[in-house]
């Protein structure tokens, strides 16, 4: 589908992801119809399809908003620091129990429903946890140069695992409703990084 | 709903869950209607609403049905010794490769479907989990009066945060149909029991 030109054609279909993304969180992806996102958004059926060839399509885009979200949360915390790193994934366990109401990853919870969905989808999860852990190897990569991480650690495994943690404390969180398995999940993922610390920082 | 008496009604309420299980666990449960598990199990629909109130009754049972597959395939490793957790990690990595397709933890896979589904289900899934927890709780358990684990380690809290790791593990290894997220995933849950290895084992 084209990508809308006008400002206005903009607003349209970032309103349309936008609700889709709040509902998708909310209720889940198979409980979202087309006609509940048109009614969130205030558009009509016509606009949608102007922009959104099938919700697989529209799904598609909420995967990818839900990345920028996730990597806008996380840009508040210097991740090429020990000291970013805790407050990020504290302030995570902060937000799964206070802002999240226990719903989990913005981007994990819409993944794990979209895995029976075919392949394009589950494509773009996997490139959105791809791009998503490149940030955090950025970081780890940094610590490396500062002196911070040894050399010998290697941040891109070091950030698919923490990633990975991330998301099973997430899941159990979620099912108990309780931030405990989440704490205890990213206090391993944290000794895991830490284990790589330069022994400066130890 | 009444359990069924007679072995005529046993097999045919277990035929129900059995299938439904199946094809919620290949295509989601959403995209699995009870249409499609009266056709796969050979059952009538009054047959099935003898068995079941609604689907979410139905998804109750499966949620048990896949908590006992998880228990059944462990049973095979003794977790109450480091090389029967290590065989058992091992086992998941191969399993999700080889039998599952990537399509993930049976108990994991189909609870976060659930999440978005009210207090019930999500309810019977955390005593899922927690029925699952108790039985490696007990192996380390097990471990700390044969002397194989320290007596400060928690096992409770050893047993919760190793399954969240693993769901985490699968969760990345499913969207990225790649067993390394979770082998290293896994590598990390085995570090932090070893951790608490007595001195005799490390």
């Amino acid at each position: 589908m084209p990508e809308p030109t006008t400002r206005r054609g903009k607003d349209t279909k970032g309103r349309i992801v936008e609700s889709a993304a709040a509902l998708m969180y909310e209720r889940g992806v198979s409980s979202t119809s087309i006609e509940d996102i048109l009614a969130a958004s205030g558009t009509g059926k016509s606009q949608f399809y102007h922009y959104f060839s099938s919700k697989e399509q529209l799904v598609a885009e909420v995967l990818r908003h839900q990345l920028q979200q996730v990597l806008r949360e996380q840009s508040r915390f210097p991740l090429d620091t020990w000291e970013g790193i805790s407050a990020w994934f504290g302030a995570m366990v902060d937000m799964q129990q206070n802002q999240r109401d226990y719903r989990g990853c913005p981007l994990g919870s819409i993944t794990s429903q979209l895995l029976d969905h075919g392949d394009l989808l589950r494509t773009q999860a996997a490139d959105a946890f791809a791009h998503w852990e490149s940030v955090l190897s950025d970081g780890l990569q940094a610590m490396q140069s500062s002196g911070l991480l040894r050399d010998d650690a290697d941040p891109d495994t070091l950030a698919e695992t923490t990633i990975a943690v991330l998301q099973g404390g997430y899941l159990l969180s979620s099912t108990k409703r309780d931030v405990r398995p989440m704490r205890n999940a990213l206090a391993i993922a944290r000794s895991q990084l830490r284990s790589y610390a330069s022994d400066a920082c130890r």
